[in-house]
């Protein structure tokens, strides 16, 4: 899939992400690779101004659904069964872009690395694991 | 704190969590426990009439802090450093709730259980542990 | 399955537990629930007379897949594809035993909790969960 | 620290670890990366001729206390909080190593992640994040 098709197949499959602004953005796709970038706004940031672990956690796990969806094709059922992340250092409100790589496309899990990064000085903030179930029809 | 203190705290010191909406309710808070509710709206589902993973995430997340706040006194810094979380069923959307547990309060990390039902079954749907760091000036 | 026939059956399947010494003792099954209590030797001991991580590891792990065999029959090809445990406290070498609950028995995934106590105190020294992918014709 | 300096600290202070036959041995070290390699013998093996998980959850521990010491210098007191591995493949007998690097390497915590790999094949077999309490005195 491309990122176009992928941002295409998001806004169908999964209108509710956009909810109160278009923040998710879908920047670069390979087999087995992904990056997703979030745009913060005033619902992601914390006191101190930084960016809310739930907004981290958020976009690890839908970067994940990326990368898996591009690697097995557009299927709307995979779904997370397991996500572990560390919270490395405060982003600054900047924004953050997450970059996932697949360690395991099997038939019936996928396991995804998660990385966060600051956008604007590029520092680690987060990295997470995720697992997802894949449906039986879909098996990669 | 009682439940009224608890809920003016988050008030002042995490409004973002209320953008767009009140959606968490502190229900029951005392010494190593806390119950804390999700009301659902749109933003929460996704196909199928399900509430997102992200959503019981920063539930999870969310009622972590407020079980060591509760334990700890109003201290606004402790910041998470691990989330773990296992997505178990799919909740309908009628709602969640996140009933939380301190398995650890140390001097400089305390570990939580997080259990997250559904509010019309009372289904378990998803099971968390986090760890936050507490600052210094705060170890319980 | 009984103690006994779970003991019978590890001792069967997995005689490698038992190398070097027979240190793990299965205390209690009911559906749904397990205790598993290991014996230290000097292998899982550490500088000032705590028990090591892997060891707690080892137990937790162990423990899990006893809770779920006993739900599922002996079928001996569940495996474990994610376990994450916090370390809350030092056990002292008395020696420790680990209680697991199922939190669900899919037909692909059982997923546990595991509480790892020491024996001496009963404090609370380690909490895991484990998720075990399940063979297709055991499927629970 | 060298890797000489390094296999000379773990036997001086984790003797235990070498309990029943020398099985680490530490390949490469630089600053925030650390090889470690098992050689399995019985005690590792499961039915089928694979490795146990708690070897490798064993080894990544090791690793990333490898990882952590050679930045910090020689303090024995740094201990593991939380662990989180997923299993991705069945490594075969011929032996694992672990590749771990720093994700953070802060005054009170350190955060590692680890790459468990097949020595024969060098498939990943196991993927690992570790998160150290660093005592006060050694703070990075």
């Amino acid at each position: 899939m491309t990122v176009a098709e992928m941002e295409d197949f998001l806004e169908r499959e999964f209108p509710q992400i956009h909810e109160g602004g278009r923040i998710y953005h879908v920047e670069e796709i390979e087999y087995g690779r992904a990056v997703v970038r979030l745009e913060t706004d005033d619902r992601h940031l914390r006191p101190g101004g930084t960016i809310s672990g739930p907004t981290m956690m958020a976009l690890a796990d839908l970067s994940a659904y990326v990368v898996i969806l591009a690697a097995l094709g557009p299927v709307a059922l995979a779904v997370t069964t397991n996500l572990n992340i560390n919270f490395l250092r405060k982003p600054d409100p900047s924004g953050i872009h997450c970059e996932c790589r697949l360690l395991k496309l099997g038939k019936r899990l996928a396991v995804v690395e998660a990385y966060v990064r600051s956008r604007s000085t590029e520092d680690l903030v987060a990295h997470a694991t995720a697992t997802y179930a894949i449906p039986p029809e879909a098996g990669g």
